[in-house]
């Protein structure tokens, strides 16, 4: 049973009870509000073997990365991440210091956004090392951002740049200790907390989420719950001077990892045409640094990709796509 | 670094950030209230290997028995479940059965008590099968039952027989099927979730937490935490009429598995002495059948064991101590 044949059966096997509020579909599940609040839930596993290794990957930095994909899917809805949860399975043989930069990887990021870990459950493993977070986010229920709230016409934005963190694998699979920026966007991303709290706030925000997977299947899952199709001007997407440099030296066209590499955790939206340069203005009044526009949101179906208003050729497109 | 250890690390390395509500120590952490209302969320991990074989246990007890006992958490704290989700790691070679069989199970208890899966995550695995859930309980504040409000003089209650499922276990364990009642109790325990939600609406309950470790460790928690001690009669545990035939067919002393067998998920609760006999009124005319009421909270330390008003010997009392 594959991935998708398993997540068929999960939801088939949940479908007999009423969900309580919103359920499997976006980011975090949202719970029906009270008194104008609502809470909403993400879980995310770490499997030893597969997101990392024990030998090679640096435990703390698999510590805050454990809390910051759960962070950054909290902050995708718009509201603020309040509270933690850790579970983890363990093996004998692995080392306290471990488990102590684990720990210490885990609280800074809760530090830093002042993120309690409020429980969690340990146990003993007979095989690999496994870890669940489980975050929780409270904020108003009107400020609660979904995948499927883009309109035809709204400006595609990112909130910082693209394909650091899959450069950052490469180099860290390979070894190697340059680039640390890049580096540093794949073991340790910073979740976007404080933007998508503030975005969460702006009505002119419509669809949100994080990429996690790329903009070619994250924005393909805006697309698709939305009901709508995109434009993306692949001249317009936001990289940074580190990977431009990585590129050209390993001969890679930097679209491509903007588009297809995994787990960048920037904030992917679209906003209404009319109020994109006011809500510019004033999310680079806040943060310091401004949203790119990357496309728009149109009433097609599927993502087309033009380079300098032209489409991209069809190897490229055929890469790109999921 | 074993478990004792490794939870002092955890609770180290999160006391940098103050709790967003009641974090660590409950059966289930407590969000703030808004409007007189109180979330409530836990989470366990189950590891193959430690807590179930892929090769001998029922799939179907396991998907059952990873929601049950986080029902059972949210029971313990006089709230209802709401809402579950579930991650899982999965290796390669499992049969598509068994995945199927899993998701009946809990399936089968999320349709009993109208609680439904609301999310997860689901990844490969380069070794074990891991299972983690985590289960949402929503009510009044003011019917949030915790481990540490026991009173001196208090009634100690239980509601329904302890002990079956240590029996079922050691029965699994060696393949026999005799005594279903005794089996089920182990495999597919059914959470006290009705039982729990009543229990916090009645202002006589002090303390509540639910039985997963058997009653020698359990009470033990609910007197620490409450600043009290414990005596308990051994002559007034409810035990089944199975458990029972099968201790004299074994030569066990059924005190044994009732004290310190785990994982009976019945519901330990203390009850102010003046209102002990109208609450057992009032339950047993809701679900049927008495609570019992094993023994009293007293001003002192730790749990007296007594056998017809007499005090245990040395080697019991030392056996059933933590």
């Amino acid at each position: 049973m594959n991935e998708l044949e398993f997540i068929n059966l999960v939801k088939r096997s949940s479908s007999a009870v009423a969900p309580y509020g919103e359920g499997i579909g976006d980011d975090c599940a949202v719970m029906p509000a009270t008194n104008g609040r609502a809470t909403v839930i993400t879980t995310d596993m770490l499997a030893e073997g597969v997101h990392f290794r024990l030998s090679t990957a640096p435990a703390y930095a698999i510590g805050w990365k454990a809390l910051a994909v759960n962070l950054s899917d909290v902050a995708s809805m718009g509201v603020r991440p309040v509270a933690s949860f850790m579970a983890i399975s363990r093996p004998e043989g692995v080392p306290d210091r471990w488990y102590e930069e684990f720990m210490a990887g885990y609280s800074d990021l809760s530090v830093k956004f002042g993120v309690p870990l409020m429980g969690g459950d340990t146990t003993a493993s007979g095989s690999g090392l496994t870890i669940c977070v489980t975050a929780i986010g409270e904020g108003e229920a009107a400020h609660i951002k979904r995948r499927s709230a883009a309109l035809p016409g709204d400006i595609v934005m990112t909130a910082g740049t693209l394909g650091d963190s899959a450069a950052g694998l490469s180099l860290a699979e390979r070894g190697s200790s340059r680039y640390p920026h890049l580096l540093n966007a794949h073991l340790s991303p910073t979740p976007q907390v404080d933007e998508g709290q503030w975005l969460g706030s702006r009505n002119e925000v419509h669809a949100m989420t994080d990429i996690s997977d790329g903009i070619a299947k994250d924005l393909m899952q805006i697309c698709d719950m939305s009901g709508t199709g995109a434009r993306v001007e692949l001249t317009h997407l936001p990289l940074s001077d580190d990977l431009l440099h990585y590129c050209t030296e390993e001969n890679i066209d930097p679209a491509a990892p903007a588009i297809c590499g995994g787990e960048d955790f920037k904030l992917l939206f679209t906003v209404n045409e009319a109020e994109a340069d006011k809500l510019t203005a004033d999310f680079t009044a806040r943060f310091g640094y401004a949203p790119s526009p990357i496309g728009r949101i149109t009433s097609g179906c599927g993502i087309e990709w033009l380079r300098d208003g032209a489409a991209v050729n069809e190897k490229f497109a055929g890469y790109i796509h999921r």
